[in-house]
């Protein structure tokens, strides 16, 4: 990239996070979620609004390479973060909770949709696309919904975040089926499929297993080879996240879940401190930039002009499936109601892999411009609600809370 | 970029700021200095070296575009840095000082350089190119082991940021004559090269002070909205410095002295500390790959096959001219023999101005293959000497220092 090019498109980047900066302090002061501020200035200054207004033949603000560059970084340090919150122990005792969660989570959803389609007419094949985009959960906006309110290191929050991943880990076999059955048009067996799940998963524990036993010795080793003024130490923690990333993209799971299990396998080792303050300060300039994209790929015309009845519908099930699928068995294992329904509040966004299934239905021509449209609105909508049932839910506790104080 | 590209390329590029932390590390051990440890690392694993052998067919360390793009972001933020340790006041109490170390510090190198060549049997041509390519100091490498001595803050030191802020201004119309005489074969007059020059340092000196009566009052405003958990400060900051960056690009000034001026105008606003510790972090990404990079650039064949005498020669008169034309002065103005002489030191490295004009030498075959690949060598050299030279003096200092206590 030519010098000039270069530093403008870095102008471009910083005034985005800084609008998306006065966009979630307004919010923030108003008790609105911070999150969604940043997601409102996506689709304000995004491409389809205030920012592509064209001035001397330049987009006014421009989503440039390196926008998006920042913003995939982004989301990887997001679930990198996350993982950091979570230690193995953590997951294994969340295991079978997070396990059911992730389980019912992906697969009533699904059913819902699929049933909800052929009610409303569609064919078994749209209703698949429709179910499938969704089954999965979309972790990133939960992770900084409950990093947030302060609330990472909660019970539910760490079956939230287990189950998001193992979650991650089935939708994306899901998708692989969906698009041998519809695109491929071949017959998926259901032991074809529950195998697939299964190496999936196999493979994916292993992996964190092996990690969470090796990393921390080698970076007790870094540890004592870094010297004060040195900076060895935070630099190995980003290349093992990456590392993972590729690494995990590279065996057929989500880049995401690599970060997930680097974050992980390092949240046993003993100088995290140095390690989280680094990636907290280093996020103030990428992860900004992953909602910002999230709310600038949405085209609110397609809010203007879609199928109102499919929206209202597919709404309810996105919304209801996930509370259901999810806080039943949460409430269930973690033995508290109100800790259920936070997980389902939790798991209820959808995002990418969502978005990857619709867009693979509209490429190969399975569902129509309509249907597409409605599924972008009602996966965008799941992503706007989450936040505000998570903080009205931590409020209501807090003030219990001090109403038990006060009645003492 | 697609998604596992840019993963990878992540990988690269942590794996380079990595092999930079260790190889500085162990520098800082014996007691070299760590900047010498980075370019190392670019030299030894750059493209010539290590980095460039092949595995299945793909490098085995690339230097990829995102490196590139990481290390001019580094540039700019390490010159912001400077600027941000130095209050305008600082500039005006150093001004004459620094204007003097300026100008005798590129006009002395420019005609031992052309009379070196001349001596050496070289065409006049021929000697400009070689006085131009030693006019210009590069700051960044002064700036970076000011840093690491922790000596950012003394005379000598402001002495040298600012005389080599204004010697980048200079430097840079002296290359556009130097263009217009060489490629153009057009006459420059002297008075319309003063004119020049005039006009550049007017425009620089406008700019400066502008800048700083209105920034600081801007962010004071930007410091009252940001609330405790929000980085708007932040972000506004790295946005004005690109800003900056940007704008004296666009006049014909060096995106870095636009950088160093943004830093300067925000020296003066109260929250500065919030800012530095910001930028300090986030610095560990970007500045150790502007090194690496400068050292990849060097093809130590060059340095194998060149002609040794011209070698010897340039060496010497761009050691010898900037020791002269730098620290006399200074020694002068400061009236201290040995911060004078720091100055010569830190006014030493030759850098990417120098290059420029070597590379427009060669691409219109005003030069020779051999000149260009000594000027090359020389440049390099100039950058490897200042930073012993430096912590030897500060050493002798301190060493002194403790024998007075002794002494008492």
């Amino acid at each position: 990239m030519e010098q000039q090019v270069l530093f403008r498109a870095v102008v471009d980047l910083c005034l985005l996070i800084a609008l998306a900066e006065v966009a979630s302090s307004i919010n923030a002061r108003f008790g609105i979620p911070r999150i969604l501020g940043t997601m409102l200035t996506g689709i304000l200054f995004g491409p389809h609004l205030i920012g592509g207004i064209s001035i001397g033949g330049r987009p006014l603000i421009e989503f440039n390479e390196l926008v998006y560059v920042f913003s995939e970084v982004g989301a990887v340090l997001l679930l990198f973060t996350a993982g950091l919150h979570m230690k193995f122990s953590d997951l294994l005792q969340s295991g079978i909770a997070s396990l059911s969660v992730a389980l019912l989570g992906v697969v009533i959803p699904y059913f819902l949709g699929l049933a909800a389609a052929i009610l409303l007419g569609y064919s078994w094949y749209i209703g698949m696309i429709i179910g499938g985009s969704l089954a999965a959960t979309s972790i990133a906006i939960s992770v900084k919904c409950l990093d947030e309110l302060d609330k990472m290191d909660t019970s539910e929050a760490k079956c939230i975040i287990g189950a998001a991943v193992i979650d991650d880990v089935l939708a994306l076999s899901i998708a692989s089926v969906i698009f041998a059955a519809t695109v491929g048009q071949s017959e998926v067996s259901t032991l074809g499929m529950i195998q697939m799940l299964g190496t999936t998963l196999l493979l994916w524990f292993v992996l964190t297993f092996v990690s969470v036993k090796f990393i921390p010795r080698g970076l007790n080793w870094v540890y004592k080879f870094n010297d004060r003024e040195g900076h060895l130490l935070e630099i190995v923690a980003i290349l093992i996240c990456f590392g993972y990333a590729t690494l995990s993209g590279r065996l057929g799971l989500s880049p995401l879940v690599g970060a997930f299990i680097a974050g992980m396998a390092i949240a046993d080792f003993g100088g995290l401190k140095d390690i989280s303050t680094f990636i907290e300060k280093i996020e103030i300039l990428f992860v900004p930039l992953f909602f910002v994209v999230m709310g600038g790929s949405l085209d609110p015309r397609a809010l203007m002009t879609g199928d109102f009845v499919l929206i209202l519908v597919l709404s309810l099930v996105a919304i209801v499936s996930k509370l259901v699928g999810c806080g039943l068995p949460a409430a269930y294992f973690l033995k508290d109601r109100e800790k259920g329904i936070r997980v389902g509040y939790g798991m209820m966004s959808r995002g990418e892999i969502g978005l990857v299934i619709a867009s693979i239905g509209i490429t190969y021509s399975i569902i129509s411009k309509e249907v597409y449209a409605a599924l972008i609105v009602v996966i965008f909508l799941t992503s706007l609600i989450p936040p505000f049932l998570l903080k009205r839910s931590y409020l209501k506790e807090s003030m219990l809370c001090e109403y038990d104080q006060l009645e003492r």
